[in-house]
C-alpha cells in the first residue's frame, strides 16, 4: 500500500482492519442514532490543516496503491530483521546486570515497572551525542521521550506560559512542529528560509515585529541539516550567526536533527555542538538511525531555570514534570531496544548506519541524475540537490496543489507532496505554491526511474495544459 | 529504595545515575553562569501542586529508603519474568503471520516502521473488553495510547475547546487526571464522593452552578471500581443513576478502570457496559493487568462527531489526530508485548491475573485485620475496607500533612500518602485533611505487619502529642 508521509514521521495506517477511504469515493460513515458531538465543541486544532493535511494526503495515497510514491518519508527497511529485537533486549538486560551491577530483581523492575520519568538510556544517549555529534552534555539534562514529537510538545508546553508567548519557525516547516504548537495554542511565526536555510533579515523583522506587537518570541525552530521538507542545510557560518542572534535577541533555538547522519559530503557541526551559552534546546530522534517503531527520541535541555525561591534547576527537570502528566515515562521496553542497539555499536550510530547512508546517497544521486536527464537545460522545471537527508524539492511553473496531486496519482501513477502543506500562513498553506517535495528514502532505483518517467510525463502534459490555458486567455 | 507513588502510576526515579535529593538536605544544584530562564516564564502548571506533589513525596521517600512504604502504588512484581518478554513478542509476531496472514516484509514493517496512529492491537483490546468487561465496541472506536495518561490528555485536549469548557471530577481525584487537565489549561470542578462514590446533590449543584457562571461542563471523571485514592466503589444502581444524569444534564462520563479485575466480591458492571447512548468515554490501562513498563493503555471513544460539512465520524478519529501530534503512535514493540500476553490468554486477563488478584486480596485483608487489631473499638482512628484495588484510607483525629509524613518516615520508619494531595481546591490541597492513603500492592505480609506496628506507634504518639497540645491551650 502506497502511503504519503507528509512529515517523515506521521505515518501510515496499515492495519488489516483499516484501509482509509479513498478521497473520491468516501463511503458513508455509519450514521449515528443522534450526533453526540460536533467539531465546534472540540479543540480548534482538530479542524486545522496542521492536523488534517496528513489524513487528506493519506486518503489520496491509499486510493492509488499502485502509484510510485515520492511522498513516503519513511526510513529504508531492508536492513531490519525481526530477530534483532530480542537480541537488542538481551544486550540491554546484560548491560543492566554487568555494567550497572543490577540484581535480577532490579533488572526485572527496570523493564517491567514504572520507571524514571527522564528515561533509562540517558547515559547511553549522552555517550552517543559525544561520539557522533561532539555534543557534551550532562545526562541529567536529557529527557528520553516517546519519539521526537513528544519532545517538541514538552518544550512548547513549557515555553507557552501565556498569550504573549509565540514561536518562530523557519518556513517551510516540518508539520509535526506546527501541529505540536497547535496543541498548546502557541502561534507560529514563519521565518523565510532562502538558500541559506534562514533569512536573517526576515528573522529580525519577525522578532522585532512580534515584540512591537506586545508578543514574546520564545524560540526559533530550525532543522539545520537536510531540513524536512526543503532539504536545505545551513553552513557553519550561518549556524554561528544564528547562535549570536539568539543571544542578542534573547530567544532559544530548537534544533531538530533527524537526518544529520545521512550526509554525502563533510558534516557540519550542529548548533548544539557550537552552543557555548545554552541557547540551544536539542531535539533528537532514533527513528531514522535505529527504528521508528520504538518511538524513542529525546530532548537535551541543559538550560537553567530559577524558581521563585531562587533555587536553580535544569529545564530538563521542568520538562520531566510535564512528561509525568503526558506519558508518565517512555516505555522501558522501547528504550531497551534502542539501548541494546546503541550498546552493540559502542554507542556510535555512524558505523551502524553506513549501509543505509549509502542507500540514501545513491537514491538522491539517481533522483538528481534522473531529473537532469528528463528536464534538461532550458526546462522551466528546477530542483535542489541536498547533500543529505531524504528530500528534494522540485519547482514547476504551475501551482502544485492537492487537486493536481490527485490527477498525478490517478492519471500518471505517481505521488509526491505539495509543498504548500509546509507553509503555515495563518493556519493555511501558501496557496499557489509551485513546488513539490520528493522523497526517495524507501524506493528502489527501479522505482525511482519509473516514478521519474511518470512524473516527467505528468509535468510535460501539465505544462502543455497550462500553455493552452494561457493561449485561451 | 522505598518510593512514594502518589498516583499509582506516576512513579519512581531509580536510575543508577539519579537518586533524588532528600528533602532536608537538598544539595546545592550546580550554579549556572547565569540564569537562562525563570519559572515565571514557563507554563503555570509547572508550579502547580498537581505536577509538583509527586516530586516532593518522592524526595521524602528517597530520603528514608529503609522506611516501610504504604505509599507505593505500583503493581506486585513477583510474578514477572524477563524471559516472558521475547516470548510475548514472538507470540504477537506469530499472530501477524498466521492469524492475519502478514508477509515477512509486512511483519517486519509492522514492528519496526511508523504505524497506525490508533494502534495495532485494537482488535485484541476489543476482544478483551468483550470477554472481561462485557463491553462491545467497534475496534475502530479504540485508540491505543502511551499508557492511560496519554488517553486522558487526548480526551481533555479535545474537550477543552475554549475558556468556557470545564471538567468535573469526583474528589478526592487521581492526581494524573488533575495534571492532565493542567496541561490543557482546563479547570477541574470537584464533586464530593461520599460513601456512594459520588454525591449526586453536589454533582447537580456543580453542573448547574457552572452553567450559571457561563461555563460548560463537558465531562465528569469517575473511577467507579476501587478508586484511587479513596478505594470506594459505586453500586450498579449508582452507576445507572450517573448515566441517567449524564444524559439529562448533557455531559460525558470519563470512566477510568485500572483496578476492576482486582476484586474480592462480585464484580459490578462498568458504566461503559451499562452505557446505551455513548455517554461514556472509557479509559483503559494494561499497567496493572499486564505490566506498567510497556506503557500501553487505551481509550474507547465511540461517540459520533459531526463535522462542518455534516459528515459524521468517531470521536476516536478526532483523538487520533491529536495523538498524531503528541506521540505519533504508541510504540509497536510495546503493543506487541501486551498483544502477546493477550494472545497467550485468549484475550482474557481474568485468569492471567488470578494469582496477583489473590495476593492483593490477602494483603488488603491483612491490612484491615492489622488495623482492627491495633486500633480497637473506641479508638478515634477509623478506616474503610474496599472490596478490591490497592488502596485503603485511614482517618485520624489530626491533620495528616507533609510535615507529619516526614516525621512518620524519619522517627517511625513508615511512609504513607497524605490524602490532601488528592483534593484539588483552587490548585491547592485541602488543608487540614485528616486522612492518609495506605497501599499494600507491593508489600509482603511481614512488611505489612511491621509497617502497621510502626504506624500504630506513630499515631498513638501523635494522638498523645495532640492531647497535650489541647491541654496546653
Amino acid at each position: 500500500m502506497t502511503v504519503v508521509d507528509l512529515t517523515g514521521a506521521l505515518s501510515e495506517d496499515r492495519s488489516p482492519a483499516v484501509v482509509l477511504a479513498p478521497v473520491a469515493e468516501l463511503p458513508p460513515r455509519r450514521t449515528p442514532v443522534r450526533t453526540d458531538l460536533s467539531t465546534e465543541e472540540l479543540h480548534p486544532s482538530l479542524e486545522d490543516p496542521a492536523l488534517t493535511s496528513m489524513n487528506l494526503l493519506n486518503e489520496i495515497a491509499n486510493h492509488y496503491p499502485d502509484a510510485v510514491s515520492f511522498a513516503a518519508g519513511r526510513p529504508y527497511e531492508e536492513f531490519w530483521d525481526v530477530d534483532d529485537l530480542p537480541r537488542y533486549l538481551a544486550r540491554f538486560t546484560e548491560h543492566l546486570r554487568t555494567d550497572l551491577g543490577y540484581s535480577e530483581e532490579r533488572v526485572r523492575r527496570t523493564l517491567f515497572q514504572y520507571g524514571r520519568t527522564k528515561g533509562i538510556v540517558h547515559e547511553l544517549v549522552a555517550a552517543n551525542l559525544e561520539l557522533d555529534e561532539d555534543i557534551r552534555v550532562d545526562p541529567e539534562s536529557i529527557v528520553v521521550t516517546v519519539g521526537c514529537q513528544e519532545a517538541m510538545v514538552l518544550v512548547l508546553r513549557a515555553l507557552r506560559s501565556g498569550p504573549k508567548d509565540v514561536l518562530l519557525a523557519v518556513s517551510p516547516t516540518y508539520v509535526g512542529l506546527t501541529g505540536a504548537a497547535r496543541l498548546v495554542d502557541m502561534p507560529v511565526l514563519p521565518v523565510a528560509s532562502g538558500a541559506a536555510g534562514i533569512d536573517f533579515d526576515d528573522l529580525l523583522d519577525q522578532v522585532q515585529g512580534a515584540r512591537a506587537a506586545g508578543l514574546r518570541p520564545r524560540a526559533l525552530y530550525v532543522m539545520p541539516d537536510f531540513a524536512n521538507p526543503s532539504g536545505v542545510s545551513m553552513t557553519e557560518k550561518t549556524r554561528r550567526t544564528l547562535l549570536q542572534l539568539a543571544r542578542e535577541e534573547d530567544f532559544l533555538l530548537l534544533e531538530d536533527n533527524p537526518y544529520g547522519l545521512f550526509h554525502s559530503g563533510e558534516r557540519v557541526p550542529t548548533c548544539k555542538a557550537l552552543d557555548e551559552q545554552r541557547r540551544v534546546v536539542y531535539l533528537g530522534s532514533f527513528a531514522k538511525t535505529v527504528l521508528p517503531g520504538a518511538r524513542v527520541g529525546y530532548v537535551v535541555a541543559d538550560q537553567t531555570v530559577t524558581g521563585p525561591d531562587g533555587s536553580a534547576g535544569l529545564l530538563a527537570d521542568e520538562l520531566s514534570k510535564i512528561k509525568s502528566m503526558l506519558t508518565v515515562n517512555t516505555p522501558a521496553l522501547a528504550q531497551a531496544i534502542v539501548g541494546g542497539k546503541l550498546l552493540e555499536h559502542g554507542c556510535s550510530l555512524v558505523q551502524a548506519n553506513e549501509g543505509v547512508r549509502e542507500v540514501y546517497a545513491a537514491n538522491r544521486a539517481r533522483l538528481a541524475d534522473g531529473l537532469a536527464a528528463r528536464f534538461g537545460t532550458g526546462s522551466p522545471v528546477t530542483w535542489n540537490a541536498p547533500a543529505g537527508g531524504f528530500f528534494v524539492v522540485v519547482t514547476v511553473p504551475f501551482p502544485a496543489d492537492d487537486a493536481l496531486l490527485t490527477r498525478s496519482a490517478r492519471d500518471y501513477g505517481v505521488l509526491w507532496t505539495p509543498m504548500h502543506h509546509f507553509y503555515d500562513v495563518d493556519g493555511h498553506g501558501r496557496n499557489g505554491t509551485r513546488s513539490l517535495r520528493l522523497s526517495c528514502s524507501v524506493l528502489t532505483p527501479e522505482q525511482i526511474d519509473t516514478g521519474l518517467d511518470r512524473l516527467a510525463l505528468f509535468i510535460t502534459d501539465e505544462l502543455a495544459r497550462t500553455r493552452r490555458g494561457a493561449e485561451v486567455r
